[in-house]
């Protein structure tokens, strides 16, 4: 009963990775618990970083730099991009409050789905939003010449997120900067949020902001670099807009100890190679053990996670799975709090081998279960 | 030449710390340099803090808990005051922007001089700042009655830091509730900044909120615990204002480390009074030295820092002092920057007694400079 209840509450919440709050509610250890709501790294944090906090641990002792400047710095270097171009900020996050409140658009455009923060942020700048809603029978494809005709109805900002979240779609840097210079035109700015580009660095829109005066790109250093309880994301844009929203946002939200320790991740060739090839190789494996399972359909996906279709057959809702699966300490992420989705999707993350075999294995047994309601229902 | 230029740059800065750009600007080691500038803990952070982190390192690797539940608990039982009263965010620095986005109001009213913050908040929701300004002939008290006649002008919000900061001014909670209820009469809502009470706790409005609903009462963990670097804040209010707040904030501010060392920080009653004890004792030997140079005049504080007037017979203006001071590793915060304040006080931190016995020498030297250069000049 007192689990039945607190899922109410936990149906709530626009987010994946609440593993502490699960494992209070469900009385699991944090350690027992296999998030794959949240699309975080399976290979952990680099192996150097643990170390290098643990040495520069005295830096808690003074304020945070201001201006992060070796981060900035590092991925100065990283990206080939002035360091004037590049703000760091608590996780990208920060910044989809901090947008609307610094250039205070009248009208947004959000093409969804897409995570929930950027329309909460909007909305609390007085924004009104509205959706380029991409189509579940084009398997959520992005109508790139129709987002530009929709452009042309006069927004003051665009929220585009490449690969897509939750459905891992990858939109072309081309056809991207097709949509930018259509925004151009027509006087919007758009925000790009690349959180999982890294896994296909080769698409991003980054070098844009060269050409692109209205182009704002989101970058997450939590999700590729496992790290998501040290909060890092930063913006990528032209120096006249970094200037006007560093000039509007607090001054010290990014912790001492990952400014550290984040350098160091940057320049870990091996652990950035291993990371791409361990989740290009597991998420394989995963679609097709998943795509085997009758009733479910895995999507192919850009990013480290995959969506996956439930079909009506299976006499379950993704909220009823993530329910039961959660007593048993597998989170998924029920996308039937996406705007725009329905209540047959889910979201996996890309965990460690060994993991995804167990989750195959528990949605096996939860479809079969649930194909039996039906059957018992429908008699 | 290079540090000249520079320190036009840093002029512009509003707040002290800012350790890691003096030492790129003047190649000075962190290690080396003294920062007064900061109102931070110098016995460090509390002695078990970093095992905790240490051995809770693994936490980075999920998101942080969006509640803060065990950091909640902690500091609901520390106070005293229910959960739902409580809520926590990225250092205080956090709410000072978000409260006047969520509440929006149009007239705000800042007791001064005050913390850059408060306004910068204020200004980006498009609130209209004005100032009750206290006067240097009282000696910074604050005029009860004046500031309650002046609340009827029809303010929406009231910022008063107690102790003020930089002045280092108790106001009693007896005449605090004085303002709250002034305020709450003339539909005002009170933000009372505790960011340094820790060393006169029993000064504190916190259990007030029960009796005011127009009252919130900012709290930091950085200063007392010695931990600017993790960003730890949190405010106490009403439950009704915290849920407006959070829902209307990002959710993962507060990082992971963070959130599990500063619970056991909270009960650490031996740090706790050592700090109080320490910090009484130097705050006494820093004033009567500070008092035995002629031209200086340090102000009585609650605080664990000192106000410190410059006469003009020193020959040097506090922003001049700081820039003498600054290629020798020691950091003063000159006052010239707070709002209404002249280029004649600046604020020190109580640090460790050698630091402090250092900043004396080192003031009586410039002092006598000084006063040597104005002997120059007039002949």
């Amino acid at each position: 009963m007192r689990a039945n209840l607190m899922d109410d509450i936990i149906i709530k919440r626009d987010h994946g990775g609440n593993v502490s709050e699960i494992s209070r509610i469900y009385g699991i250890d944090e350690d027992r618990i296999i998030d794959f709501s949240a699309g975080i790294n399976p290979l952990g944090y680099p192996p150097g970083l643990r170390n290098a906090i643990i040495k520069d641990f005295d830096s808690v002792l003074n304020y945070p730099d201001i201006d992060s400047f070796d981060l900035v710095s590092g991925l100065s270097e990283y990206h080939g991009i002035d360091r004037d171009c590049i703000l760091m900020g608590n996780g990208s996050t920060e910044f989809m409050y901090r947008i609307p409140m610094v250039f205070k658009p009248e009208k947004a455009l959000i093409v969804t789905p897409a995570f929930s923060e950027y329309e909460k942020g909007l909305r609390l700048a007085g924004t009104k939003v509205s959706y380029f809603q991409t189509d579940e029978k084009e398997d959520f494809f992005i109508d790139i010449a129709g987002l530009c005709k929709r452009l042309e109805e006069g927004f003051d900002i665009v929220y585009f997120c490449n690969p897509a979240n939750p459905t891992g779609v990858l939109t072309s840097k081309d056809e991207l900067c097709r949509v930018i210079a259509c925004a151009d035109k027509t006087g919007a700015l758009v925000v790009i949020d690349e959180a999982f580009i890294d896994f296909v660095e080769e698409e991003s829109v980054k070098k844009e902001i060269l050409r692109f005066s209205n182009l704002i790109v989101l970058r997450s250093m939590t999700k590729f670099f496992g790290i998501p309880g040290l909060r890092l994301g930063y913006i990528l844009a032209v120096p006249s807009c970094i200037a006007k929203i560093r000039e509007n946002k607090p001054p010290w939200t990014v912790n001492s100890l990952v400014q550290g320790a984040a350098v160091k991740a940057l320049f870990d060739k091996d652990y950035i190679r291993e990371t791409r090839q361990y989740i290009s190789a597991e998420k394989e494996f995963l679609k097709n053990a998943l795509n085997k399972i009758h009733g479910l359909r895995a999507f192919e996906s850009a990013a480290n996670y995959l969506l996956v279709f439930m079909e009506s057959r299976i006499g379950l809702n993704s909220t009823e799975l993530r329910n039961r699966l959660m007593p048993e300490g597998i989170l998924i992420r029920d996308c039937s709090t996406f705007h725009g989705m329905e209540d047959r999707y889910f979201r996996v993350a890309v965990k460690k081998h060994e993991q995804n075999m167990i989750l195959v294995e528990k949605l096996k047994k939860m479809v079969k279960q649930g194909r039996f309601y039906t059957i018992c229902k429908f008699n």
